[in-house]
């Protein structure tokens, strides 16, 4: 009912999660008051993002570098490895300043009523990188059922290394909450007292 | 904290409508997943819109062509003229299919509180349309304060035509609500019963 090409891009916001027909429309009536090179920036920074954005070949963060700046600098203590799920975990994480270590994005977790098998995670990477100078891994997957059971996985395929700490974010996550959604507070103390699986 | 670029994607996300930081950046990673060819549709489809897409010089509803299809349209009783906010608003009469006039879209209401003034809305032209062939005004703006504000700024500007009946949608209608969020039978029941102002 609208001009043919509104209502394609009508269609292209409903891509986005948790976007109905009406918000979809908002959207694009919205893009519509904005200024034309406003919007010619919007076009081209989501091509950008496209062609710059890709995951850390050792962490699996996203970056627009060869690595990312995390793996990349030499200050960080490449020992003390943290799991997460998703790269925006790395940021809540980082916001805090008190974490020195480095990173390992899983890109999900398992949900096997969702289809999603360890398989699908960047799991196999993480194994790769352990070696003999590796102290520590972290697993700091949300706490929800999903975050526990990856955990879970996690813990039983690292057992095999001897001299490997695995440890937990403590319990001072509240349960069922997502973790980058945690205040700092909440979220730091649960990295201090993180306890030995 | 993310990769620059993607920082400004999510930094444009955020001009949508009360979208926060947080929807920004699930809608940024969302991006992410999605096919490289879907992305570059979307980023043209943005430019598409912007360059196709203009206000009837007529009616002032959105369209892609010189005219809308409704006032090119030859079919269309252009003796009544129903007077909407928004384009959206056609979209919702035009789905009941019983409404054979043509339209006026305001772009708007007068909002004091906002500073949206009667001189903001396409209300000049709505002038410049009426003739000794128009026979009736019909104000659909929304129920709120502020579309009840503009019908009765309009009804004023409007009684000096002789020989011209002004009308507003029936109280059918809820009040304080939007005209595209009503039930279809609601929003007939307020376009058959509209009452002489």
């Amino acid at each position: 009912m609208y001009p043919a090409s509104l209502e394609k891009l009508i269609e292209y916001f409903r891509l986005l999660p948790s976007v109905g027909q009406k918000t979809a429309e908002r959207y694009a009536m919205q893009i519509l008051q904005l200024p034309k090179e406003e919007i010619e920036n919007f076009s081209q920074q989501l091509m950008k993002v496209v062609n710059d954005i890709h995951r850390c070949p050792i962490c699996g963060n996203l970056t627009d570098r060869q690595y990312c700046p995390i793996c990349e600098d030499q200050q960080r203590d490449k020992s003390i490895i943290c799991v997460v799920q998703e790269p925006k975990d790395v940021i809540a994480i980082e916001r805090l300043g008190q974490y020195n270590g480095v990173y390992h994005v899983l890109h999900g977790a398992i949900a096997i009523s969702k289809g999603i098998l360890a398989d699908d995670l960047n799991i196999s990477s993480l194994l790769d990188r352990i070696n003999e100078n590796t102290k520590e891994i972290i697993i700091a997957t949300n706490s929800t059922v999903d975050g526990e059971t990856t955990a879970l996985y996690i813990t039983k395929l690292l057992s095999s290394y001897e001299n490997l700490t695995v440890s937990r974010l403590a319990s001072g996550l509240p349960m069922g909450g997502n973790l980058d959604y945690a205040d700092e507070l909440t979220l730091m103390r649960a990295l201090e007292r993180r306890v030995k699986i």
